[in-house]
């Protein structure tokens, strides 16, 4: 059974991304005015701030930080490059800690030039390698998986299952998983691995957008949720039955919408998720 | 362990869609001058013309006619849309007899207006309604997953497994499944998938391509064998343990290739093939 559409924002999360052109001083007053509850912080929109006085003003506007986007980006055919991601790992779980969020989202990374069964070692090593430092500043890694289209670049975990597995692989409490219906929604085992996850307490947050037909880049055309054919408000009842209350985060990268009026399109975000999440 | 390299082009086909620009009379006469062995009809390289000549022009320049391209897009929200899709398939067997091939390779669509689910039950039965006329004309049909960023108008069947499933059930000797690199090289089940069809008998076609980075369309960027990221010669070696002896098909859809002059095309195909499948 679908849940219950929402009737308010309590639980509405926006990624700085999805408005990029507005700075996050702008996207916080407006987020804020405008009544959404939480706020997903991209690093770049950090750059040349302080971390910690940025915090504090998201605060002030009744924002809360949801998570830090994004780490990740483990594997590396050299080890330079390995190294060189965990440094950077590091410096997300501090820059983490100052902003006062508790979750960083994990984009696991994968190098075409070796085979994905190499990339998801390192996935695994990168992981464990910073879950100390993780756990020092009490800050939870949530392993994303990405539709498979990003598996030569960008991630070679790729279903929910793996990232599951995975999770489970590592056993912590610090790390769980994040679900974005816009990598999964294709999945004949979505709603089993989604119970999995909630049964494990390892389902740590839940993005919507939506995927438009056609759909023409690979990266920058989502869709608004309604705009497409991924059945948004089935899976939120699969994933609040999995034992889910969080935020959900709007995270959409879209060419035609960051060159709209970004007042009109946070209004439209807004009206969609009532209607459609 | 993966095979050794082929040396001769015994197994070679090509899609005449690879080669696009041509017809299918220049494809058959410069396929069989550089030594290609087969080839793979699209039905649009058919328009106008006599099939049953065309059949035999294309056994004269000694090209076995390996499968025709394509039967399948059985979901719709409407019935008459199912009908008329089913009418179509007829249609297609009715081709491939005349034709002189004995596999059609079916895209088995989807319908963004309903879900997931309604389409794979509507595949499921558009291909249990054609299956007496397949078996009457001789006719296999191979069910070909495709990648998941397909799964919104082009296939609900996205893996090998639901491939293999669909096919298991519907348990007959004219149906099995159609194995593409492009699609299917992101899976971490694909080694055991590819075992499971080639045991119960139903591995019936290989499809060579590759993964470029970045991929820049969704539909028409594949790349030549070699300069992406699939292990080909790796999946080869898999389809080949499972038992598979059949003919290997260069299908790639490329608007960078297709402004090329196909006959330096065609020789990067071969020395592609030798090289890297």
């Amino acid at each position: 059974m679908n849940s219950v559409p929402l009737n308010d924002l309590s639980r509405l999360c926006i990624h700085t991304i999805t408005t990029k052109p507005w700075s996050i001083e702008i996207a916080a007053k407006n987020y804020s005015s405008q009544g959404v509850s939480g706020i997903t912080v991209w690093r770049d929109a950090l750059s040349g701030r302080s971390i910690k006085q940025t915090g504090n003003m998201l605060r002030q506007h009744n924002l809360r930080v949801v998570s830090l986007c994004r780490g990740g980006f483990f594997p590396g055919k050299e080890p330079i490059k390995r190294q060189a991601a965990i440094d950077d790992n590091r410096r997300a779980i501090e820059e983490a800690f100052e902003l006062g969020t508790r979750m960083i989202v994990l984009v696991c990374g994968a190098d075409p030039a070796q085979s994905l069964e190499e990339s998801r070692k390192q996935i695994h090593d990168g992981i464990a390698a910073i879950l100390p430092d993780a756990e020092n500043a009490g800050i939870k890694l949530a392993i994303e998986p990405l539709h498979p289209m990003y598996a030569d670049t960008r991630s070679a975990i790729n279903t929910l299952a793996q990232a599951n597995d995975l999770a489970e692989t590592l056993n912590s409490p610090w790390v769980g998983v994040a679900v974005d219906v816009y990598h999964l929604w294709w999945d004949p085992h979505l709603e089993d691995e989604i119970q999995r996850c909630g049964k494990n307490h390892n389902l740590l947050a839940f993005h919507v957008c939506d995927w438009k037909s056609p759909t023409v880049d690979l990266l920058y055309d989502r869709g608004l949720m309604g705009e497409g054919c991924i059945p948004i408000r089935k899976i939120r009842s699969w994933v609040e039955a999995a034992g889910f209350t969080g935020f959900i985060e709007a995270e959409i990268f879209s060419n035609e919408y960051w060159k709209q009026d970004q007042s009109d399109f946070l209004r439209n975000i807004i009206t969609s998720y009532k209607k459609y999440v």
